[in-house]
């Protein structure tokens, strides 16, 4: 092992819990020392984090789906790195690998919790925090899995510019829709579903309401509704769905930094009527779809079918503000921080 | 043919839309000419007319998942009758049938309308209304295809006293759930549950809120919501599902008769955590498993393992007198008409 080991890095912490949206008091960045790899373990330097709206949600105290984030200890989330120390079979020095272990500059983990990057893919390394990784597996399984999405349908997806919305659009027509609908914020982002994500159509929420636009970009109404966002836009979704339509719930943006619960919906009683299917689901529960999602998306993205974004911020010290301007829709695709300068 | 034919019969028409509750003046009995049978065709007598809360869907104009009712027409709704004139092979005069052309005395219709009343199932002809007619199909299909209940599911039913309830929450039983939790009006509707039909708590929602008495029959939480009411009945639901719960919705009475669309559960965002399923659905999407219901069905009521009741009215002129009473829970299991006085 080199003596050039690191003894101590930086790493996020989160101090206080947010009420509302996060500010910097929540939030610090503290030095502590590196572990040594025991048996079994590797120590990766991290090259890129991974910010993510989910995040949010481990930030608040109690009951939830994902255990909170700990006061005062190493926040969580996906990184990309590599391995400069290995006690670990099959791991050696100079690996990329992508692991949990994120909001730091170094981590030791079991290398039972680190996925080796596939090198043969002939894709940037930071594609697998985002169109090959837990954003893109999350577009694929909604899609495919959850909003069954088939021959001939309607799809609108929210959030369409961001590292889930994306992908999932792209996917909705490479699985057989027949017209793609898209929602953002701004000419910049509804610019980029229609010119280069190849969306029939875009709907700009900070321009008119969702609903009008919506009727508009889809007269004869939509199967299939990808709800990242929540809110006005899940309304006016299941206004616009047609009878057996589908809606995947996979993020809720909107309310993540409420302080108090909005009502839901005026009109979910055209659930009934429509026959509609409205179901939530994590990533995390279908990781069993990994490998198939790999092979068809790294294809895709050969094959210039599925293209993506990245929104890069440098620098560790940077990572609350990114995972902020993140939450406000200061990205475009996938947003990451950059460890290497 | 006989020549006693009828040549008149009374038939309630809707004579214009109601705006929230339904009053006197959106109906009229009135007196038609009966037509004789032409050929294919039957005339019935009608014996029982069957009132459902869906039917107050189609007193309103507009796009709906089911066609309105025509103003100084006769309303449509099931019956149960003899015949007594066919032009039709395969229907012989004295045989039962079921029908749509309800809210009359006499219908003449095509033969192929017409469902025969199977003779050799031993139970009252008037279950053919009921538990083995559209509303025990929609608890059927509700349980087993929509909320799919499995061995060790916790059940909740709203709405559990009345004529798709209490075949759900037992079917619901029967089918592999370790606990069945329903709700309804009143200590009478409640005893019932427990007393005669076999669920395990039951919660009156005119005692107390829905949310706290759900709580308390079921402190592990619910796995699946079998849906009657909507309102707070579901916001309290929501609140109590387990992950990858389901919620088959199949009615929403508390909001049929609203003027004003009332806001979607607070709690809906729940859906993502929760991995939660939200799906609508009509019976008449699922006639392919009226065979295999009614062979399952008539085998649960033989073996006693199956209870149900019926609120008779007597008198077609009582017939939306009737209908009114079950919309405001007036009704114990099926809510029927007799045309037999």
């Amino acid at each position: 092992m080199p003596t050039t080991l690191p003894t101590a890095g930086r790493e996020w912490h989160l101090v206080a819990r947010p009420t509302g949206w996060p500010t910097d008091a929540n939030f610090a960045l503290r030095t502590a020392p590196v572990s040594e790899p025991g048996a079994g373990e590797i120590l990766v330097r991290n090259r890129y984090l991974s910010v993510d709206p989910y995040m949010r949600g481990r930030m608040n105290a109690g009951r939830s789906y994902i255990a909170p984030f700990e006061l005062d200890e190493p926040m969580l989330g996906d990184a990309l790195g590599e391995v400069v120390a290995s006690r670990a079979e099959g791991f050696a020095v100079g690996d990329l690998v992508t692991h949990h272990q994120g909001w730091r500059e170094f981590a030791t983990l079991p290398a039972a919790d680190a996925v080796p990057v596939p090198r043969d893919l002939d894709v940037p390394d930071t594609a697998f925090l985002g169109v090959l990784g837990m954003t893109g597996l999350t577009a694929y399984v909604g899609m495919k899995d959850i909003a069954r999405v088939r021959e001939g349908d309607v799809v609108f997806v929210s959030g369409a510019a961001g590292a889930v919305g994306g992908p999932a659009g792209q996917m909705a027509r490479l699985l057989g829709a027949s017209r793609v609908i898209g929602s953002a914020g701004g000419p910049e982002k509804t610019r980029l579903l229609t010119e280069e994500f190849g969306f029939d159509a875009a709907v700009d929420y900070k321009a008119a309401p969702v609903g009008e636009q919506l009727a508009k970009a889809a007269p004869e109404g939509i199967d299939v509704y990808f709800d990242n966002v929540g809110g006005d836009h899940l309304e006016a979704a299941l206004d616009a769905l047609n009878v057996f339509g589908r809606v995947a719930v996979c993020g809720l943006i909107s309310s993540y930094n409420a302080t108090e619960p909005a009502p839901g919906p005026r009109n979910l009683g055209l659930v009934l009527g429509r026959r509609l299917r409205v179901e939530g689901y994590l990533v995390t529960d279908h990781q069993e779809r990994r490998e198939e999602f790999l092979r068809q998306t790294a294809e895709w993205l050969r094959a210039g079918q599925l293209r993506y974004r990245e929104t890069v911020c440098e620098g560790i010290e940077r990572a609350t503000e990114a995972f902020l301007a993140m939450m406000r829709g200061g990205n475009v695709g996938k947003m990451l921080v950059s460890l290497e300068g």
